[in-house]
């Protein structure tokens, strides 16, 4: 079918060029008996006009009708600064109708203010939308420059199973009943981790996968049930090398797509400073305001509030922003007190503001001068500025205070938006302790390496051993989470026995897993990289399914084919497997 | 963890070299005071030498341990042509014990012959072989080839989804249980066929995706549970633009991979003459022998066997082989003669050959002078040829000696190797008769456009209808199929009727994918490509499972992890199932 370029790609610099267009009637208006026919492709909109003679052979085209037209480019009398081609207008001197379509159940357009639920019914087409066209593209586009950087640094792309075996740790597996094997399940993976760990062993050296991964877990407002995973392992590397592979990665995927320079390297920061400056191990480091801890200030404090949290262990720690007091009003601040308060299990949230070069505030009463001149110069409080101090324990103070940093931020307009700020977060905890378990449990997965100085702490001090785990972290949002391996087998019985794993325990759970390491384990680490946060980031986008072709509700449906849904009995026979009474239908 | 080249890319001009490997030990010999070891990484295997002080640094190690070698690329004295680094060895200056292996429990090297069952159970270590990792890296120089032909044209590569609707037609699907949805299953895609036509009614316009697709079928010899298709779809183009796509993509691949110039387009070939010219709708043209009808020759004939197939509509067919009859005994005739009957049901193999002049065999008695001298004349008989002959149905005849042209052809040598050719098979029958369903049933799918010319017989004579579907053969192997696909609904409403099917009773089946239809569907059509069997061929292998780097066996289970496996009740509670009282283990 004949056709010379995209809609969408036609400028003024075309007029006076024969076209042959392709594409759906996006909207058709009728003026005397002129019709303008806005008609759409994947590369975008283009206004064409029938005149008298014409417009009789479209008389009956209606939205989304698909039409060939040819014609001549023209330059507009007036631009149409909505529309990238809306300087020009493509006057039709032959039209054919390729196929006719009836009224659209949802409107085709990114004003559309159409019900999401009824979207995903008709996602082909919701599909038809510009903005998740080229999102589509722009997915595909992260995935082409992942794969030729990679493919240019040595790593070969190799899929691994997705009927795989079910693995009793983590989140849990959907399952797949085995026909030939009645009662034996396959599992769909959770990650390629197991299959990638056997690469490295396999002698593979560099690997990498664009894999789907499933997770049958309660969905979240960003999770889906299968997912995609830009995956990553390599053998004989080390922190340095893995970051730098990912460094060159996101450097190319953002110079690529959006055009957009990152910094050479990543900054790097340990967990526990993490945790200190910012109350979370993702922190967003478009803007500053960091936790300040004033602890130090209230040694000798006679405010019996301070005075027995410190006592207690626990911690005086603030947030300060500059020349904002004025916006938070009493009012405004309860609302801040009820978020820390519910959210965090703070105690309170004391605050000071800084008017006429003194302190106010909730706190300035109770507080001696020197201590309020103390907090002045420690901050370097100027007239309109506020600080927000929760006394609690350290844990508490945290969380609260990196939540409420986030949270004022916004507010405030302090988050730089189309910049991008990458950060390492390193040396997480090997262990946490499970209180539903009772024990201590591998806070990232029982096969990661840790540091090599914290080796004699395993069983006497697990709570600070450190790992050699990692997160990658953008604007707030974990990207993606990795770690070196370990690849000693004396080592790895040690961290068993620290989780109180015996060997012989270890291999009935991992069984063949632990057998490959007996047989020449290079040392080897990865990452993961979550796919779908990605393109959101790049897109600009909050919703996952907006990235996702055919993505599920947040319950999990499939609206628009109906999954999942009733088999038939005889499907069920052959697979040996019966419904539990109660879930007939 | 320092390494300044690949082992397997040392040359004689590297000698004098100063370089630092890694790699695993594949073979080592102690002569004297000297110990010579193979060290194996990805890019392949250098010899290390020790000298005597060095020797004893080495004394414990063993196969497959993991060695860091600091050394000097030194000439050898004899070369080892065995291996492509054979001219030099490395003289070991310094060596690290990266890590020790136990001894590995089969062995690692391309002679190895140990069983296929033991190599799967520890497939981590097969994988170390460097056939097998050729064969990966060769898969993925596939996949980096298509994804860059694909994109250049403007294809978006999409991620449909997995958990995915059970459809009615087909293969058996995989199903999983729904956590969420007690009693409803996912299924698992047999391809991602319907997606990809929901993606052109939604605009995308050129799709593809290298995607995972699952059939629970009892396996054959060349399948496995899950299996890779390169799939593409496009709208507004018809047979010439995708199978020029496809042409180029070949090209591309086999240039790409191993250097093999294809011609630049492939021959197309109808199925009916396809079948009558080769017996098969996967002929293989790297050599000629066409089965010759030669019925015409014995329209007169007395001679009783070929009289009554003449005469109850069937064929005198032959297949004729030159200079190789001396290679045909009468006991080796009996062995074809057994291979026509009990593979294809032929009542009989007549045979005759070229001895002086004069044709000898089995019909030579029966048949007349003039019909000899005919025979002799159309197929240009010389001294020492050879020509089978089947007198039976047209199906029988074709069936049986396109099989045995291809055995004929393979005995004779006359198959050459390291050739290419390419072959459309077009036109393939819209429908084919199910003896099991009393009806007429679409032999590729009912949503094939058929041929125009055709419209008419769709009820009178549905056998003769052609649809636009095709296969590209390579080498006597299908490596995809694919078809132009209805977009007009009152046509997808006859094809229907055609088949038995109501609108009503088609909506039941096809449900959401039939009312995506109605709102402006393009023409389009598209192709699926067998990515197992293409890596196969330009590997050289026959066994799937040399391409898949964890493959299940013929009997569609993981040794290696020992998957399919049994799972606790628990998991099974949640999921709202009960194994049938006999499964229980």
């Amino acid at each position: 079918m004949e056709r010379t370029c995209g809609n969408g790609t036609l400028r003024k610099s075309d007029a006076g060029k024969k076209v042959t267009l392709i594409g759906w009637v996006a909207k058709r208006r009728n003026l005397g008996s002129l019709v303008f026919i806005d008609l759409r492709d994947r590369s975008g909109i283009v206004q064409v006009t029938f005149d008298e003679t014409m417009a009789e052979k479209v008389k009956d085209v209606r939205n989304e009708y698909i039409l060939q037209v040819k014609g001549t480019v023209t330059e507009r009398g007036q631009a149409n600064p909505k529309l990238e081609t809306g300087e020009i207008e493509v006057l039709a001197e032959e039209v054919t109708i390729v196929n006719r379509a009836e009224t659209a159940p949802i409107d085709i357009s990114d004003d559309t203010a159409t019900n999401e639920d009824t979207r995903l019914k008709y996602r082909y087409l919701d599909l038809r939308r510009p903005s998740l066209q080229k999102i589509m593209m722009l997915r595909h586009r992260v995935c082409m420059t992942a794969r030729r950087v990679l493919d240019e640094k040595g790593f070969v792309e190799i899929e691994t199973p997705i009927l795989a075996r079910s693995t009793p740790e983590g989140a849990r597996d959907y399952l797949v009943p085995s026909r030939i094997y009645n009662g034996r399940f396959w599992a769909l993976p959770q990650s390629p981790q197991i299959y990638k760990q056997l690469l490295m062993i396999a002698g593979m050296e560099k690997y990498f996968q664009i894999a789907r991964c499933f997770r049958d877990e309660d969905l979240r407002a960003d999770r889906q049930p299968e997912f995609t995973q830009i995956d990553i392992e390599m053998s004989f590397g080390d922190e340095d090398t893995i970051f730098g592979v990912v460094e060159d990665l996101m450097k190319a995927i953002f110079k690529d797509t959006i055009g957009y320079d990152l910094e050479d390297r990543f900054v790097r920061i340990p967990y526990a400073e993490c945790i200190r400056r910012f109350g979370s191990d993702k922190p967003d480091l478009r803007f500053g305001n960091e936790i300040q801890d004033l602890t130090p200030l209230f040694e000798n404090t006679e405010f019996q509030v301070f005075r027995s949290v410190i006592d207690n262990g626990g911690l005086i720690s603030a947030l300060h922003f500059e020349n904002c007091a004025d916006k938070y009003s009493r009012k405004t601040i309860d609302k801040l007190q009820d978020f820390v308060k519910h959210g965090f299990k703070a105690k309170a949230l004391a605050w000071l503001k800084m008017e006429n070069g003194a302190l106010a505030g909730s706190v300035a009463k109770p507080l001696s001068e020197t201590e309020k001149q103390a907090v002045i110069e420690k901050l370097n409080m100027k007239d309109n500025d506020i600080v927000f101090i929760i006394a609690d324990s350290m844990k508490v103070a945290n969380a609260a205070l990196g939540a409420l940093r986030v949270r004022l931020a916004k507010e405030l307009g302090l988050v730089e938006e189309g910049v991008y700020k990458f950060l390492w977060v390193t040396d997480f905890p090997m262990f946490e302790y499970s209180e539903e378990e009772d024990r201590w449990v591998a806070a990232h997965h029982p096969f990661t390496a840790i540091k090599e100085e914290d080796l004699d702490k395993l069983f006497s001090d697990p709570e600070h051993v450190s790992s050699r785990a990692y997160d990658l972290v953008l604007n707030g949002y974990e990207l993606l989470s990795g770690s070196i391996r370990i690849h000693d087998q004396d080592l790895q019985e040690k961290v068993f026995e620290a989780i109180g794993l015996t060997m012989e325990k270890a291999k009935e759970r991992f069984g063949f897993f632990l057998d490959a390491f007996r047989y020449g384990t290079p040392p080897h680490g990865g990452v993961g990289i979550g796919l779908e946060r990605l393109v959101m980031v790049l897109a600009g986008t909050d919703n996952i399914r907006d990235v996702v072709a055919f993505p599920t509700t947040n319950s999990s449906l499939d609206l628009m084919s109906e999954a999942p849904n009733v088999v038939d009995q005889a499907q069920l026979d052959i697979l040996g497997i019966k419904l539990a009474e109660d879930n007939k239908e």
